[in-house]
Order: C-alpha cells, then structure tokens, then sequence
C-alpha cells in the first residue's frame, strides 16, 4: 500500500481499522469473546496503539501463522464460544445484521457465510482460453465466517493446501455444506489506500442515515 | 441511486461523468469516430448538456434499444472504424493504456477484452447449495470490449439471448476466441452514488500524480 504501518493499523476517521472492526462484533453481542490472531511483531505495536486511542476492551491476542490457515488454527486452540466466526481484521463495515445473521444460521445449520452478488461480468480463464460464464451462478464471498464450534475444529485439522482461501473452503473440504447469508456492500476489505478513502465515505454515509 | 438523473450525466468533478469518458477516448486518439447511443429520451438533455458544459466535439447520437445488445445493433449501423470497441458510458476512468492495449490487441486477434483478477474469494451457487472454487480460474471483465468490424457485426446478427450480459459474451457464441487485455483497477462501472464518490477519489489521484 505505499505505507509501512500494517493495514489493519490505518486510521479510519482518526481510529485505526481494527479497532472499528471489533467495534461492530461488540455491538453485536458486548460479552462475545474477541480473539485477535496478530503477527508476533505487530502485538507490541497493537497494545501501543489501544493506549493511545483508549481502547480498553478485554481481548485475548494470539500469535498469527504461516498462512491464513495458520493463524486460524492457532486462534481455535483458545475459542470457546459455541459458533465461531472468522473475520477479516480490515472488513471494519460489516453491518450488526449481517453478522447477527451468520451467527444465527450457523447455529441452525452448521457452517453461514455472507456473500453478495458479482456487479462484473467474469469471464473463466485457463490455459491461452477463456470463457464467459453466468455471473448469477456466483457469489462473492465475505467475512464473517461463522461456524459450530466442533465442525470448525474438525475442518482445521486437515493439512493446509493453496485452495483453502477462506474458512468455507476449509470446512466444505471437510465434508460440510455452507450456508449463505445475504452480506452488505460496504463490507469491503480494505487492501489499498483508495479503498480506506472508499470507507470513509461509507462510514460517513452511515453516520449520516443515523442523524 | 435515489438520483432521477441518469448515471451516466451525474458530476464527476463538476462535469458529467460521460464527458470524462469520451475524453479518454479521444485522448487516445483525436481521430477517432465516437457514437454515443443513448434512450431517446435522453437525448436533448445531453444536448443541453453539451451547450452548458461547452462540450463540442462532434459525436454521433444513435437511439438506444431495448436491451444492451440492441443499442450496441443500433450503434453498429453508423460505426466505421476497423476495429471497434464498445464502452460503458459509466466507466469514466479507464486508462489510456487499458483503451490502447484493447485495439492493438483486437486488431492482432479479432477479439480483445479488459479483464482484472478477482480480489474475494467466490462460491458458485446452485439450487439448495453452494461450492468454493478457485478465484483464480476467473476473471472479471471490463470495457472497452474491442473487435475488428467483421467479427462485431457478424455475432451480432445472432438473435438476444439473456445471457449476453457483455459484448465478448455475444461475440464468443458466433465462434470467435477472446483475448484478454490486462484491464486497470480504477476503471469501475458508475452504479451507486458511492461509486461516485469513489471515482472523484481515483480522479484526484490521477491527477495529483501528474503534478
């Protein structure tokens, strides 16, 4: 991104992004446990950063891995909630609703994840082709991820493979089906300096239909 | 968009967002033929348009049809270029070198289109279920979807089918091969007042990174 500062450690108006994205799991449910799985050599920098901005809340910091896969693993050993939801650290916007609605399904029925629908055509590539395809046959997948505690546990156990880019992928190679839940559109992933401007505006949207 | 005004003539930096994408156009090449086609009951807006925005570069109007596919039959009765690229009106910030690679690539290979890697995981979804796949064996396209003279005008002499969601789509089903062309992250399609807002960002972005 142009900046050394970790992306999850950018200021969204004037706090940094991780800690708007806790901020919604604690409206959602204030006694939910927080688990937040950090790079061994960003921690001392995060707890910097909580005294500065005052952010006193009671969360339980785990070393990250290798991989996503990794860090996922490492965060389950210490989980005790009965559904387990894996959010991405820079998906600050999730909406209270969406993530009550995976929480909920997840309950019901194993495994929910929210998508929403692909605004671009897609085209299927492979090698020297390519091929249009039905965009209303896909969806494009968030966070959180939410599952029962013991089918995300028995899905992390398998050994770790290039495929399993989300905890979907992990939990449905485990013989498990996923469930979809509708997700909201400002529930971006921030990856780029343009999509923290794109969440302030959104953040600024929504403070704004709150007035 | 809660706007009555049509996307494509909302302000982007103080002029209609289509002013900007005919400017890339020409900025590309001056002597290129530009048909704009448009619902007919836009048309003495945008004319008005031009008159306020002093916008006077010589464009042929040509009536729009039911669905894309028809306006783009429509347009093709005028069109007089070798190859020809087909744009959406509300994808103001396509790059010079996105627009160039199309053409040149087209005018090699019959067929060349923008595409850009998806950056979220995506489930396909069937009726009752879902599955993971590999985002990377996909693509999403982009515009200006480019092709020799021949090749457009003889795929769209096929009748409309719905899942002709972009022109490459049309053009593949007549048994042509697309190419693709490395597409350019800010050129997003205008369907949200926030895209909007987005768009001013990338613009102010380009812009300071001329200076």
């Amino acid at each position: 991104m142009g900046a050394v500062i970790p992306k999850q450690f950018l200021l969204l108006n004037g706090r940094p992004v991780l800690m708007h994205t806790i901020d919604r799991f604690y409206a959602y449910d204030p006694q939910i446990q927080i688990i937040l799985v950090l790079p061994s050599n960003q921690i001392d920098f995060w707890k910097a950063l909580c005294v500065t901005h005052k952010f006193d809340l009671d969360i339980e910091i785990v070393k990250g891995g290798r991989e996503r896969f990794h860090s996922v693993q490492n965060g389950l050993h210490v989980a005790n909630g009965e559904v387990i939801g894996v959010h991405d650290a820079v998906r600050p916007l999730v909406s209270i609703d969406v993530i009550a609605a995976c929480f909920e399904l997840a309950e019901e029925s194993l495994a929910a994840v929210p998508t929403i629908a692909l605004t671009e055509s897609i085209r299927e590539v492979g090698y020297n082709q390519s091929k249009a395809v039905d965009r209303a046959r896909f969806r494009s997948v968030q966070t959180p991820q939410c599952f029962t505690r013991d089918v995300l546990i028995e899905a992390y156990k398998s050994d770790y493979l290039d495929f399993y880019t989300d905890d979907a992928s992990v939990v449905e190679a485990s013989g498990v089906g996923i469930h979809l839940v509708e997700g909201n559109i400002e529930n971006i992933k921030i990856t780029s300096r343009l999509d923290l401007e794109l969440a302030a505006i959104y953040l600024r949207n929504e403070q704004s239909d709150l007035l």
